[in-house]
């Protein structure tokens, strides 16, 4: 998507061919800032401190990392140490275990001088792959949006609701839940997108607003607080989130707080949908209340980063001295409050059935 | 209640026996200075730049600045000018009005010889007024809470969920929504209180936080997002919110938010009381949507006041720059949502009969 006015994926390759460029995520909104990795151990510090964030891009940042890793040590040694050195940068991150497993995969049976060329070749193809996914994603949600449009009076604008950031800064472009909006949006379809702010991280004031500012969607920061009374005065057509997992059943699994949108767009007959890639299913579980809740540190709630009048960035304690805090990371929505969910192959009830019928082939649990 | 361990309420007669105390309110929770008003301009400008808010305080300081204001100047002429300057502090502040109508009603018949006296005397009534009415609002709300208490396990915690700042801090003491829990607390029954930080302007975590954590009564800050997690999860007994205004038919506009939170308990069987004195009920009105919401500046949205480490307070910026941001200040909680209403006459149901049946002496609109 557009930043500063120019197109740009999250990560990409250098000018000379080999280097990979991604945009610092950890000093977004406040500067935007493009750093040049040119080692593995560069790509390896770019994950664990967070300039790239979001399942898929981390996954894409290992492929280039396993690039730059063979360029210093192509051997089998070599291989087996930069697989163990990126995978521990994020010890829970499932896409940064699936795309080393992937560049192991290609490169193991190959001799050592041909696995520079062929791991630059695979980390490509990850994040084309992703973008692809991504891309499609965004054509099927583009037709709920144009849905919606069409029964509104020639001209209306469509006011969409959406939680934490699901963008194209998280994935390598397009994003998940922004896709359908950006593609409804470069179609010229008259949009409009109430950001929740998100806390207690803030990804809808800082990450979605700033995605959506430099793409030129037209787009309103909220406090999560407010969305349910827009709902209420008829100013929400859709909601469109992301999700970290949904099982089996179509229980979604999310960012604390996307409950009670859903709860409130139930009330108002506000369509909900769910935007994830085949990825997030999980067809294990058929209760998304088996999901273990990540509780997060207590100053995420407490304290808060931001910018100074000369622009510098400083953290500040915004609670009473003294009081706790607690920071559940996620909150799982049942499947009876989604309207459907938006997948690369379409668009289909929340149900076991809706799942099913999208994924045929897919193992179940 | 308790402030750094003395029992005070939030305006109070300084030791000379005519100066007027309060705490700066527009400090916390970062400093707790006590302010000392001498003259009718100082409690003017306590209530304008929100050194004292809530609307029972603002009524209890402009008692309080016409006392200062007659023993500057007692005559007719004094007395009208005292009225017209308080009044014109906050313009929209209902009980602003209400409070200086009752003191021109006491003093204009007096001789102005007598109207300092009359007017020390007359303010106090307001204050202690109030204080009852909280007081006895928390007796009745104790009950509710006990009855709760004696439905669990013994020794088990009560969990109670509460929304923004209906606190001592903005009454004179005791506060709405805090009272039924501070007389639990101070009757032994095992109490936890799960506070909203309430943005945009975080009272829950600057405010309520900071006078239950004076009072000593356990809590725990959360983020807005987070409450309806933790019905699910079974981790909330009840909510008891306050409000700005409840309509004749049982609708109730309180802080922003309030309506997702109500929507969570509803959907978990979870019990969610409002409480209020007899003065916020509009009983010209029999419909909440008809309740004008207020729509707040973008700066409380986009930026955020905070303690650097050293403790010097200053305000950054948020969010992306550049993006826009809208901010109503309350919603409208639908009676069908509301269990019941605390008030200083018992508890009734959210409904017109309700209603009336507590205040059948009421004027109906």
């Amino acid at each position: 998507m557009k930043v500063n006015g120019r197109q740009t994926r999250t990560i990409w390759l250098g000018s000379d061919g080999w280097s990979v460029e991604i945009i610092d995520q950890a000093l977004l909104p406040h500067r935007v800032v493009i750093e040049k990795l040119t080692s593995m151990a560069a790509a390896g510090h770019a994950i664990k401190s967070m300039q790239v964030r979001g399942a898929p891009l981390i996954g894409a940042t290992a492929g280039y990392g396993m690039c730059l890793a063979m360029r210093e040590d192509p051997s089998d040694a070599g291989l087996a140490r930069a697989i163990a050195f990126l995978n521990e940068q994020r010890p829970t991150a499932v896409n940064l275990r699936w795309a080393l497993e992937v560049m192991r995969a290609t490169l193991a049976p190959l001799p050592p001088s041909q696995r520079v060329a062929a791991a630059y070749a695979q980390a490509a193809r990850i994040c084309d792959d992703d973008v692809e996914t991504c891309r499609m994603l965004g054509v099927h949600g583009r037709e709920v949006i144009r849905a919606i449009a069409a029964r509104k009076k020639p001209g209306e604008v469509v006011n969409i609701l959406t939680h934490c950031n699901a963008g194209f800064l998280a994935c390598v472009d397009w994003g998940t839940a922004t896709s359908p909006i950006y593609h409804a949006y470069d179609a010229g379809i008259k949009i409009h997108v109430w950001v929740d702010e998100t806390r207690p991280r803030n990804q809808g004031a800082s990450l979605t607003a700033f995605e959506l500012g430099g793409h030129g969607v037209p787009h309103t920061i909220i406090v999560d607080n407010a969305g349910g009374h827009y709902m209420q005065a008829g100013k929400v057509d859709v909601c469109i989130v992301g999700t970290d997992r949904v099982t089996a059943n179509g229980d979604v699994a999310n960012k604390i707080g996307t409950y009670l949108k859903a709860l409130a767009a139930h009330d108002n007959g506000v369509p909900f949908y769910v935007a994830l890639p085949h990825s997030t299913i999980d067809w294990t579980l058929d209760d998304g209340f088996k999901i273990p809740i990540e509780e997060r540190s207590a100053d995420e709630v407490l304290k808060m980063p931001g910018r100074l009048p000369d622009g510098s960035v400083v953290t500040v304690d915004i609670a009473a001295p003294g009081s706790p805090a607690a920071n559940p990371a996620f909150d799982v929505t049942p499947a009876r409050l989604v309207t459907g969910f938006i997948t690369e192959r379409g668009v289909a009830p929340a149900t076991a059935d809706g799942l099913r019928g999208l994924y045929p082939e897919a193992v179940r649990g």
